[in-house]
């Protein structure tokens, strides 16, 4: 039980050296001085730093709630609409920092190494793939229009979050959430089309 | 001249170190070799690293042809469209990767670096009033629909495009740069919503 928590501090600690820092700041030192470990810990748990920052990313994907998406509580349109809510959360009450683990580590390494790459592609497309059923949902419900292509649609949603956090940690503002969320919910997913008298 | 012209290759090779592998990742050291010159070259000319990603910002503004926006030899949807399609060239025909410097330095650094921070802040601040001014000139052109803020819906699309990038280097794809340019130009700018017969 001992080695099986050591390993989960050592993890938990490399989730949050990765999502604060970024991957190439973040040291196997700077882990296990989080974790509370000798730095020879961490190598008795990953093989490289590489493999702590896959773990990372599964530990992040846990966080994004994504049972919001599909719990049959309410109306999908509601629940996506919840679900950028849970997650504009943990910006905004933070201070606009941290942003979105799988984009960070899309805009910092994906270029240069393919197995966090392939890693970070996973966790897109099962978030796209989620993002798209409610969707799908929504439209069988007739709550967003029917010519609405909801895997275009889902593919991005899912990219204008991912800049919206960037551009919220850079004007250290809500502005492009709030943005994010009356283009998304009050434009693209709108089911009628703004009024107007069709006259000849 | 010399003098100038090393400055220059300096700054150059700075700006594509910063862009190809990141803020973290570029070290003095690759710059000078970069630039072909000594390490000692790059003190004379910059007093920091900060100080050469601040001028790699500026040099990439210069690269966004920002003139096609204004230019007014179409309407400004077609010079809006054309500025995304200039954009998204560069990554497309340089197989998905380097993404935006602004975005990239706001997903990797602005958390940590508040010089850096303000001048991404400043570049998105100025992109995102050259986008609104021209969704202002096709609303008055009525080309897109009164109703639509185009301030948030500038900020939007910025962010949009910002996220696009990183997820086009992800899938290593041009599917999320295809549902970019289909949900923006096909969607939230589309004048006329979908042909509804509204029969009482």
């Amino acid at each position: 039980m001992g080695r099986a928590s050591k390993r989960e501090e050592i993890a938990e600690a490399a989730f949050r050296q990765f999502h604060t820092r970024g991957f190439n700041a973040t040291g196997i030192n700077d882990i296990a001085k989080a974790a509370g470990v000798p730095k020879g810990s961490f190598y008795n748990h990953f093989s490289s730093k590489e493999e702590s920052a896959l773990e990372a990313l599964k530990r992040y994907a846990d966080t994004l709630r994504f049972d919001m998406l599909t719990a049959q509580d309410r109306p999908p349109l509601e629940r996506l609409r919840a679900h950028f809510e849970f997650l504009s959360g943990d910006t905004v009450d933070n201070g606009f920092v941290r942003g979105c683990l799988v984009g960070n580590f899309g805009a910092e390494i994906a270029d240069h190494n393919e197995e966090i790459r392939a890693a970070a592609k996973r966790g897109f497309d099962e978030w796209a793939a989620r993002l798209r059923r409610v969707l799908a949902e929504a439209q069988e419900a007739g709550d967003v229009d029917g010519s609405l292509d909801v895997e275009v649609t889902a593919l991005f949603i899912l990219s204008a979050w991912e800049g919206t956090l960037i551009a919220a940690r850079v004007d250290k503002s809500e502005a492009p959430v709030d943005a994010f969320f009356r283009t998304v919910f009050g434009g693209i997913l709108r089911s009628s089309p703004p009024s107007q008298v069709t006259s000849d």
